[in-house]
């Protein structure tokens, strides 16, 4: 609670502008002095004179019209050079600014994601937002891809702002070669770029939370990562009657792609396809797997599979022998050990839109239904050799910033963060400023944080800013405490306040 | 330090492969099958079958030479459609990727940027990478302007990656308008591109850390800016006696360059001509000079006046009536009473290389003389009438993350940064991995780290890994003590081991 501005011990006349007065010089006036080039000569000569050669700033040139000042700066010397450009105050279409208020929001969603993936023993890494286009350039018909936010850079490349920072990792793994022992745990948190219509209110960038685990193979790698957003979900106040996942594998799909002989390399824009069932209309996809080579009765019998919302139902139609069936066994398996049974549930229609997943597939999603997907990963063991590297077994996810903001919202979870300091340290008098300063430097050697009341303004203004900037102590420096080596502390919360020594101030 | 990898309690059997093995399936057999419509028709009928009507993927289309698995994957599916393509596995010329050693380093910088920031009251904001090309458009000529990394988007808008925080700092501050109360004290850590040739060794992106200060026209807020990377230079290591700060004003300048009648509107130009000395001919920085409308004879004055290193020397020259020297004289006050005139020192020479600084200017340099400017900033009262805004006093500094890291590098200061891990969990048998996943999620929900061994591995492999990731302690799941309700656990210091109920462990 902010104190109120009033019963201070101390009350000294207080300065509203207590430092020197600038000197106002009109330098417009100097335009008309001709240069002096006989100063020159003698301003660097071996006896310098002891006075100024250059023209007098004495006080037949002040202009009391430009001592002003105030919140324009008009105390400052004329602009510079450049013409004046109306600038657009707002963010390019599609971006934001973080404001403190935005930014205290991102700083604390950015730590829970660390947090978290400190917990599961996973290091930090990261890559240029700046990538070669080839990076992110697949045939399988992604939606990504054509929302890339490609350029031609100065050296006639092919560049892209990342939409995505799996490539990157895949790359940065195949750099590192067999230098680095697997299994790699390694998370990014990076902002990620989509030149998307702006129709839907989305956006053109976002931070994604992404963790992967390079070289493990089995299906533990999927459990502990849906543990660990699990883990995130918990820490925010998330709950499993507020999120659910869906979880699928690739290999349900590939099994019965290959039953009716669709070519295996088809796999990528079938899956790309089948991504958007319930974004496109279905007439629409069948037609689109008709081209990717699936015949009329392969396609009404693949959108059957995908309603699929039972791992017994799958079972009966796929057998218990193959992959899809054994992996999604072991993940429900693993679910329960971990704890998080309530939170999980199979569900063929997901297979999620990035080509490049292999086995099993999980997306978040609000149990209300009025969101899009939170989060979202798979396997996806082959991705190295699509960039010439040697395949290592793979898994990850990607967790954006904005779906769960409003999530967040919905569920009245946002956090209140305010900006907080402890210390708002204040001097009574203009000579006195160097001596705030010296406090101020003195508690910051301790850890505190100090605002420096940096002006000479009223307390009044002084009480706001500490209640503005929840201050938790007010610190005035006034002469006669000072030349006692002491100050006056105001604790702002109760109104309690004391002189203390400035060798005591904790 | 790491355990010796030996004197277990536990000596169990072990299984290097213990999860049930993936049932291999020769999947190139499949396209040889014809699609089988009969299935469809039975297959979502009101009684399914209670067994698979697709392809059985029994014993018989056992391909032993696709079981061998290991770290290329081969146990998963078959490659999807795409096409390999050899990528570059470095990151874009000029570009870094952040490998975890790197991002240890990157990540301890900006904890300590942000912590200096949060002791002087500072609040974090941030600001699109990608911003529109004219916020960093001046006519002043500077370096920074042939070096913009600009484009066209698929808007045929012009944009650029920011190459600089300060413009975007001063859009948001227009955008805020009135309802930011002042002084603003901001900070941001963000990072910024410049197309350079690539000829110095030097890159095209850094991080850069800014602080500043809107609102307040007296130079105590450049005192407190410099007083903020002072403490931040304390923090890491870094002393007085490796790195100092040079000082100067615009106002010098300007008092020299008005006192010859040069045009107000080519005082941004000469700024930008002038930070260029020492790094081409002073012939050509003449020849620059009399293009931008100086005389010969203000030239060499000019020069002269830039070589000056005492402020007594200055006040000789200027007359102790004018802003520069009023100014300069009360930050070498503050200094004083902050605590750090050690480490600054007034030069004239200095006056940075952005066109829009109008007062105090400062750099941080290393004494050596090894190394380029480590950070630079100064007062900057007339940017945000350039882009049409109504103009704020301000000041501000840019760090980089490269030189600090260069000279912490030249002073052995680098700190020692490894992963670190408390816990290592394995369970000793693959019916246990279940138990380990729940062993880790009950430390993780007691706030402790885990990694969790994720593939059945000799104990060998466990230590080594252990060591590795420098865990403290190794905690062993076996089927025995688990029976029990306990776990084993092995201090790795120590070599200390002893077995405890899973409900007591802290």
């Amino acid at each position: 609670m902010p104190a109120k501005p009033c019963s201070l011990l101390i009350v000294q006349p207080r300065f509203n502008c207590y430092f020197k007065p600038y000197f106002p010089i009109n330098f417009s006036s100097f335009r008309h002095f001709s240069p002096r080039p006989t100063l020159n000569a003698s301003l660097f000569s071996a006896n310098p004179r002891p006075h100024s050669s250059l023209p007098s700033t004495g006080s037949s040139q002040i202009d009391p019209g430009s001592s002003r000042g105030g919140r324009t700066g008009a105390l400052t010397p004329p602009p510079f050079a450049d013409e004046v450009q109306k600038i657009d105050a707002n963010p390019p279409k599609g971006t934001r600014d973080f404001p403190p208020e935005d930014m205290r929001l991102r700083s604390w969603l950015f730590h829970n994601f660390r947090e978290v993936s400190r917990l599961f023993g996973f290091e930090e890494v990261d890559f240029p937002v700046l990538e070669s286009e080839a990076l992110f350039i697949r045939k399988a018909g992604e939606e990504i891809r054509d929302q890339l936010y490609c350029f031609e850079d100065r050296g006639n490349r092919r560049v892209a702002l990342r939409p995505e920072l799996t490539p990157s990792l895949a790359r940065l793994v195949i750099q590192k070669g067999k230098s680095a022992p697997l299994p790699l745990k390694w998370f990014a948190i990076g902002q990620c770029w989509r030149y998307e219509r702006m129709t839907r209110g989305r956006r053109r960038e976002h931070y994604q939370w992404n963790m992967d685990i390079i070289g493990v193979p089995e299906v533990t790698a999927e459990a502990e990562l849906i543990s660990s957003t699990i883990s995130f979900f918990k820490r925010i106040g998330v709950t499993a009657s507020d999120v659910g996942f869906k979880v699928s594998s690739r290999k349900v799909l590939q099994e019965v792609l290959m039953s009716y002989s669709v070519p295996e390399d088809s796999f990528g824009r079938v899956c790309v396809i089948i991504d958007k069932i319930g974004k496109i209309p279905v007439e629409e996809i069948k037609k689109d797997l008709k081209h990717a080579g699936m015949s009329e009765v392969a396609v009404e019998d693949l959108l059957q599979v995908l309603s699929i919302k039972s791992l017994e139902k799958l079972e009966e139609i796929l057998g218990d022998s193959g992959e899809a069936i054994s992996d999604l066994r072991q993940l429900f398996s693993l679910a329960e050990k971990f704890g998080y049974s309530e939170w999980i549930q199979f569900d063929a229609s997901v297979v999620r839109g990035l080509a490049y997943y292999t086995g099993i597939v999980f997306e978040g999603f609000d149990r209300e239904g009025k969101l899009r997907a939170i989060c979202g990963g798979g396997r996806y063991d082959k991705l190295l050799s699509t960039f010439g590297g040697d395949d290592l077994p793979a898994c990850g996810f990607g967790f954006g910033d904005a779906v769960i903001v409003e999530l967040l919202k919905e569920k009245g979870l946002l956090p209140k963060l305010d900006h907080q300091v402890e210390n708002i340290v204040c001097a009574l008098d203009s000579d006195l400023q160097g001596a705030a300063a010296a406090v101020a430097t003195k508690l910051r050697e301790k850890g505190q944080s100090v605002d420096l009341v940096l002006e000479g303004k009223p307390l009044k203004w002084v009480f706001k800013r500490a209640a503005r900037i929840n201050a938790q102590r007010l610190i005035l420096v006034g002469l006669d405490e000072w030349q006692k080596g002491m100050v006056s502390v105001k604790i702002l919360s109760s109104g309690e306040q004391y002189e203390v020594k400035l060798v005591e101030l904790e």
